[in-house]
């Protein structure tokens, strides 16, 4: 998508959160925060929130010495949701429509992301799961449906910590053996790596790889060549997050994408409310099949 | 006030909308930007925020050519307000205590800041308005009428365009020969300067100075020495706004702050809810009275 200068301060919060609980005194931290902005005084404004976010991390994790920033929410998120798992687990198995429902709960997970907003609590996660049951769904299950079954091989690209314990609602309810679960290649910000997929038990499920990269979306350039090879490969794309969405909303590619439209630059570009349950089709064949 | 990290991306906030509605292409609002990036990261991160902020004003004006980058926005604050400001004027003189509502209006008119807020729209000012009459009222009336009874000498230190008509309902109700209105001395952010006291009608009720200085609250060692004479031999100085209260409430004067709690990170140092009307008596003599 079109990149928005609004998203400037945002990715300075990001770095101003990054390092707020790092350990560091008010001098490092500054310094910290300094290097960053002269640094982004160099950047390419108009490249993607991800791609500034990628550099941005990779400088602060250098200059303070830390390697994985968000280790401990990442931990608690994942806690958090494999908790909260075998009741959601249940709730699918006896709804109604029980892909609406996986597909409503792995958006609500959505939420858990620490690059859009400050800080998380437990109850903005038990929101997030009540407004997923109840609200309306910009999306068509059915054609969801008839693109999972038509596609021999699935890449499900997953998005954060915690949220990735959400998406096994959805991902057991797809041919797993057609599905290829990629997470990031490095830690940034919350995002999922293979340590959260082993946590949230995905590695016993499907076959999982990661990306090689380490930003906060997917910039097919930057990732590895194996990636990229499943990535073109593959006859259906979920991705979830705005991040993916953000880097992959102009590819040329059979892209489902599932996210909560959480800043009013997404809301806006996806002329949507801040806050919806959105499921987009998009790509070269929509609704997505071979 | 102590300065937080998390004031940081709100003053690039700042810098994204001034230059947005400017008439520069992409590709100069992002040059600009880089500018305010890169002074960014070789700034004392720990100043006040208005120190910050007239710094980044300060680059934006000149990189952009352009000198009141929020000109239309006063004026148009300027003429909502004075649409308002006979039936405001109307209800405080046929209220029970003519001066508390005067005390909460002005502080309603303090929404008007596009430092803290992008875009505002008539809604949000009546809105304030509403909420300023009902609402809870953190401050001490009597002590407030006592203090201006006790002072021969009262600087008002206006903060915002359109705002200061709102001002005007309070100084009505002051003691006009003891009063002296100071406004900015330059165009920052949407700052009141002379034109707008003019406009509310305040120069020819009141005498009328400017600070001498174009940041957005009252850093003293900037300002003109006659207006640190004035503000030093003020028996009562009211400061109106976030940026006075960044900037003054370690000054040991006499000074009643009038403003809304309008960020997190003020709400939090204030100890109140976002949105408060907030009075507060700091300095040597508290009540401030002679």
């Amino acid at each position: 998508m079109k990149t928005y200068f609004e998203c400037i301060p945002c990715l300075v919060r990001q770095a101003v959160d990054s390092v707020r609980d790092a350990g560091l005194d008010d001098e490092e931290q500054a310094d910290v925060l300094r290097t960053v902005l002269r640094e982004m005084g160099e950047m390419d404004l108009l490249a993607s929130p991800p791609a500034m976010s990628q550099r941005i991390h990779e400088l602060v994790r250098a200059q303070s010495g830390i390697p994985d920033l968000y280790a401990s929410q990442k931990k608690a998120s994942n806690e958090l949701a494999l908790r909260l798992f075998p009741e959601l687990r249940e709730e699918v198995a006896g709804a109604n429509d029980p892909l609406e429902l996986a597909l409503r709960l792995v958006i609500a997970g959505n939420i858990i992301d620490l690059g859009v907003k400050s800080g998380l609590c437990d109850g903005d996660v038990h929101e997030s799961i009540e407004h997923a049951i109840a609200a309306p769904f910009d999306g068509d299950v059915k054609a969801f449906a008839d693109a999972v079954n038509a596609a021999d091989t699935i890449l499900y690209l997953a998005d954060n910590a915690g949220e990735i314990v959400f998406d096994r609602l959805l991902i057991e309810r797809l041919p797993r053996e057609r599905v290829t679960l990629a997470v990031k290649g490095g830690p940034i910000i919350n995002d999922a790596t293979r340590a959260d997929a082993e946590v949230a038990g995905l590695c016993d499920m499907v076959s999982v790889i990661d990306n090689g990269f380490d930003a906060p979306g997917t910039i097919l350039e930057k990732c590895s060549p194996e990636f990229r090879e499943r990535f073109w490969n593959a006859d259906l794309i979920i991705a979830k997050g705005q991040g993916n969405f953000e880097t992959l909303s102009d590819v040329d590619a059979p892209v489902v994408f599932l996210l909560k439209a959480k800043c009013p630059v997404i809301a806006r570009h996806l002329d949507c409310e801040i806050g919806s349950l959105v499921m987009r089709m998009h790509g070269a064949s929509v609704p997505v099949a071979r």
